[in-house]
């Protein structure tokens, strides 16, 4: 298929990648050009704007970092015209940025209107594995038939969870608040075992091994024990954005959720500390500081 | 070993069970006599009081509700002598019931004024599987090995977390807090999925598929999307009662939870609603209360 | 003064009642035009659409339900130009409505570009007594100036808090916060009374008079002890919006508010449980029926 | 009326001061004798031990710390007998102490079994205003109006709250949770005011004069907007304590209250970063460092 790439972060080079290894056409853009040159090197074209990107493109497909990027890349600014523009009448994009179920549900209205296919398609894994993902797909099942292959060239499977676009977001969203619900216990927890003379990396052997015997509770809970939040691989003040998101998602359906309420004002008490850049594990720095304990994230 | 055992309930029972499977002889005591009926066709004596349970033990074993219920066994009450007064010198008191830290500190203290031993030794894992429990040990080390034939009976591997008993009762109740913060995480995203058209059902075997990948998560969240809250595996009021442990246990160490804060709000307002004999995964129902969704519990 | 008024809901019917009788001409704008008849009986112009109030004003004052309803009025709709548009050069746009720091901001950098003056003065008081209300005014400091005589005619005094207009809004949703707060402690507080066998009337006799002696106190405590909640004075899907406007602008400014954050989960709640339209003293109800307390809200 | 006096601290010194000066016959006693001196110099006796202020009493007045500090003055240590024990049959105890309502109650039951009265009267005040204190009282009402010429001497009025003499505590507890309310909704709120640039002084100014007019809202506003931490009026590590206790009677009671929790959590954070001395509207530092403010509270 041809497809508009856009995006080319810590998640976006992998998936390219992968998309034109599967024997895709990629036409690439990213702010910071050199980013693409590794797939330069792979086949892909390189786009000099958004517009281009979607020009001659049947499916356009946007990996950014926050509402804002993806609105600029698709309405444009004063510089630039926005893709939604130059995308051809049928094409379909799929955003698979961790973005606002109102923004997404507003991208789907748009291309609508402008005679095109929309579907949300955020995805749950690490870059390193990129093959790897799960993609979780809302939108026209058609749509998302016509795209399947491209999700199997990037992942292990799709969830297909609606018609409506937002709901993907809303899963993906939720998903990461759960991963932060984690942190945020894990965070707590290592503060008492620390102050009352327990091991924190013996109480997490002991809860995996006897409970909870998951790969992403023993993963974060050793950057936790370790206290190692640099380099980020996912960045606290991104956490805070998630857990913003939800927030908002759960005001527009009206659910109150006290634990999110507490994990986001821990983010935010990290960025208003100087953490923003740390990884979100850092949540057992931010309970450390709280319990008075002395720890040093850099070093 | 010669064994007194008391306190014969859900988890009780199997354990002595196993023990007696294993070789060891034992004088059972409970309160409600018939539930020892069973573990008398096995071979078991039938003790009459706490104390005739101690009487000629090498290790006496308790395994009950509560900080009230282990005392009262221990130090006796206006009716009948307790069980340290019977219990032979050099014996050892194993305590396997989830205690508070302050409790387990204090059997410590006495046991060792009257010449016996003492090791807090709760477990992780269900009645159903006794024989797959995990031992958290914590106590003087010589002692410990005294009674690892006992513990090898009964688990699948015994933690030993240091020569203060005190901590092996606080890793199991931060334990219990780990597994409390997963249930407050999915009612608050259970009902927002709900709220939002999405099948909890679907979030569930999303998350466990491409994130958590965890048994535990695996049936505490069917447990809260299928509102199967009755009968209780762990009651709710048990569920509050290990919360407020945790959070005496941070106060001591001077460690601020704010989350197990808002477990602890959310476990008594069950209990204040009514709904403290269903099961703990019943947060899932106060969080669907309060977000206005109706759910009957009992169906 | 020649002034242009927009919205006669319960604060701005006597607030522009007020102005007249001060001796300046009016002409009024209310979406549902029957608002407008008294005003008309005592000399006021009665115009068809904001964009005819606003024609010939020195100054156009408008008091408003939200952000939405401010953006409405001032930039139009598809059916109506905006007030903006018909404002003479030159003249002053005062928002008193609660609106958002971030509304605020955007309303004074078009009124700018637009050759307008902006002032953000939002009102702390009742509507019975408009004449006592307290005016908090940020804005370029001549423009204030001119805009005295209007401030004088409602309020026994303005507080000038700065040139850059949000600042004013910010203060007024903090000042909003602070009560709330009030009310929070309030509801929990007499919940506990209630089952702890203590009066809550007594309780708030008591505290009142012994510590707080603060007329906000007494009257908000009593609506709470006497169950009033309709009909609502200020009613609590505002309470709700207002402090949702405090955590976005304290998000802006990167300061985390827990408090603010439990009252936002209550107040949502409430709304998700059918009580949107009671007053916002109804935290009490909601913190009564946490606490498994029977209370009926319309009796 | 003769009086046995135990405490002697900031505001046991000047009520007993202001009994002898209403013509009592007042025997002191304090674990730090010297404090003594300047009632000894008024014509109080002083008593060399707890059971020797007791001995000749008509009415036994304790104005203690805590629960243990009571308990050990009236159950007797190691060291020394009990005031219980030497207090004769018939008189009648007044706790003026901040205790918990089950110690309250405690004593209750064990002064009725000495054939003794017990009233819990703690007062709401400030000792540098010892006559104007108010006084909360709960015991049997006969009892009651005998003391009442002692109530007299010290305090502008009296409030019966029942015949449970833990009523009393329960309310002085709650009034002193509703001062932290305040003070914590001033730490959020004038966080906000800094990082958004308008001055926290103005803000106190604008609040209480539009809204609370409350003297306490004044005096503890400016205490934080100075950051006049020090000396403490009453110890941040104290209202850790009180709000400790108001938990421990919700739960009794089995009422959720979050804003106490979120208080207890932020209090405990303070005394685990080292700020357990300063005064407890220190809650406006906690909530400072926590917004990334950098504050010095001791200059």
């Amino acid at each position: 298929m041809k497809v508009g790439f856009i995006g080319l972060g810590n998640m976006g080079q992998p998936i390219a990648s992968n998309l034109i290894k599967a024997g895709h056409e990629l036409t690439v853009y990213n702010r910071t050009k050199s980013r693409a040159e590794e797939l330069l090197s792979l086949g892909a074209q390189v786009a000099d704007s958004p517009g281009q990107a979607a020009q001659e493109a049947e499916v356009l497909i946007t990996m950014l970092a926050n509402d804002a990027a993806v609105e600029q890349v698709i309405f444009g600014t004063e510089n630039s015209t926005g893709a939604i523009e130059e995308l051809p009448t049928g094409a379909i994009h799929i955003s698979m940025s961790t973005i606002s179920a109102a923004c997404g549900q507003q991208l789907a209205s748009v291309h609508a209107q402008a005679g095109q296919g929309y579907i949300s398609a955020p995805v749950f894994g690490r870059p390193e594995a990129a093959a790897k993902l799960w993609v979780i797909a809302a939108g026209d099942s058609q749509q998302i038939e016509q795209c399947r292959p491209l999700f199997d060239a990037i992942s292990q499977g799709v969830f297909i969870v609606g018609e409506e676009p937002s709901k993907a977001n809303i899963v993906k969203l939720a998903g990461n608040f759960m991963i932060a619900s984690m942190l945020e216990a894990f965070g707590e927890s290592f503060a008492l075992m620390q102050k009352s003379g327990v091991e924190p990396k013996q109480f997490l052997e002991i809860i995996n091994t006897a409970l909870f015997k998951s790969p992403i509770y023993e993963n974060y809970g050793k950057l936790i024990v370790e206290e190692k939040y640099e380099p980020a691989g996912f960045k606290l003040s991104l956490g805070l954005k998630d857990v913003r998101l939800v927030l908002e998602a759960a005001e527009t359906a009206t659910v109150p959720m006290p634990l999110a309420s507490i994990i986001h004002d821990h983010f935010l008490s990290g960025v208003a500390r100087g953490y923003g850049d740390i990884d979100w594990a850092g949540l057992g720095l931010i309970n450390a500081l709280d319990a008075g304990i002395e720890q040093k994230p850099d070093q």
